[in-house]
């Protein structure tokens, strides 16, 4: 049985999310329907984690046992035969037993895409979100330095939702313009639901004079989701890239 | 009465080009049915030219008359309440009444947009054209300069159009590579039919080895349809600007 590492772009407007759903069709399902068609058996998929509905991702990582005997890069064209234009595997690995897209993850980047602007481009709509009123990215990115290193993001987590514990490490987290596109990118070695929509509503505030780094300084040591910015839309969310352990860095 | 020049961005995938058609649904009908919804009466629309079904705009310019009163600017948010997401008026003008979006153009620049690749990324899908194989930039460039300045460009006309005098002047043609991004920029006092389509394709056998400068040469003086690469998709063809006389040279 083999062990085959897949990455994976997707535009997530169609789709309820990455993980299998009762209602509604999930990029996770359409994979492995696909895997069904190239192989002729079903495969447990697993990805490197889940992304929401109207999520998109750049480079997602699964991986799937199987017994199909073409090289891995065959994978290729063989899943995108099976799949629609909005959903491309990019490359795929042969990669040992141990290999899990979950578990052997160290730590993912997230980007979130805003246009600041008075129209939303056609180009953009489902894929950035419209913020009219102008932003001051040197504040933005003052409060951005408050928020990195590691932290209990409790109040950066969608309310309602449960974690043993809430210290994830925020290695990188800064906002850069360019022409009318504003960027957010995290890394993290995990996050919490919602955190990087929360992280870059509550960043928005700031870039609004809503709020100050002071302020979020507050929020964070608060561990209360009640004080943070509001949940953005999922439009602007884009999954980068998922780093693994050293023996796993070539799967990127 | 006045005149109000609109500079209009759209995905084109969804329409039937920019020009009314009795099949299928085109931008300009988009327009002149959100022009009738906020102003209550139907005004005639003039386009700085078609753009072909699947082609998009980044600004498309018309002008239209009517009496409707409030501030050219208003119109923006006005007519956009009224249009579809994927087409957009991103700014708007009183301009005086010899303004003819179509006949006071002195020059338009197109880009069309390759992604050299083996896989088209699902954010392209509708918006770039895959080619796969390796394309060589300089080589590309060395034959656009062949093209460059004023020549007749039958060779690069769609065959069975007609028009009295082939003769443009390209003013601008250059291949540029970003990342696996390949992009084509024209600018020309005026385009023939599918004339950037087929200098892309041509470019493109230029850059994968299957023509030379020197034949692009042969093909140019040629004044022959048959010569020439093929006419690739609209997919990639992006109208960028349209630039007027003096006088109205504000209107961009």
């Amino acid at each position: 049985m083999r062990n085959i590492a897949i990455i994976v772009s997707y535009d997530g407007s169609r789709y309820c999310g990455w993980q299998v759903q009762p209602n509604g069709v999930s990029v996770a399902e359409k994979i492995n329907d696909a895997i069904v068609s190239l192989t002729g058996k079903r495969s447990k998929l697993y990805g490197s984690g889940r992304t929401d509905s109207g999520v998109h991702a750049c480079a997602q990582v699964a991986n799937f046992r199987t017994e199909f005997s073409a090289p891995a890069e065959k994978t290729v064209p063989g899943l995108n035969a099976f799949l629609p234009p909005d959903i491309r595997v990019l490359r795929a690995y042969d990669v040992d037993d141990g290999f899990n897209a979950r578990f052997c993850a160290v730590s993912k980047t997230y980007e979130y895409v805003i246009q600041n602007s008075r129209v939303l481009s056609p180009f953009l709509v489902n894929r950035a979100y419209l913020v009219r009123y102008p932003l001051d990215i040197d504040r933005m990115n003052e409060a951005a330095a408050v928020l990195r290193g590691e932290h209990d993001f409790t109040s950066f987590m969608a309310s309602g939702s449960y974690v043993k514990n809430a210290v994830r490490e925020l290695s990188r987290l800064d906002v850069r313009k360019q022409d009318d596109i504003v960027t957010i990118t995290a890394s993290a070695n995990g996050f919490l639901y919602n955190m990087v929509r929360i992280l870059t509503g509550t960043l928005i505030y700031v870039g609004a004079g809503k709020l100050s780094a002071e302020d979020v300084r507050a929020i964070l040591e608060k561990k209360d989701r009640a004080g943070g910015g509001p949940t953005v839309p999922p439009d602007g969310l884009y999954l980068k890239n998922v780093v693994y352990t050293g023996e796993y860095s070539y799967v990127l």
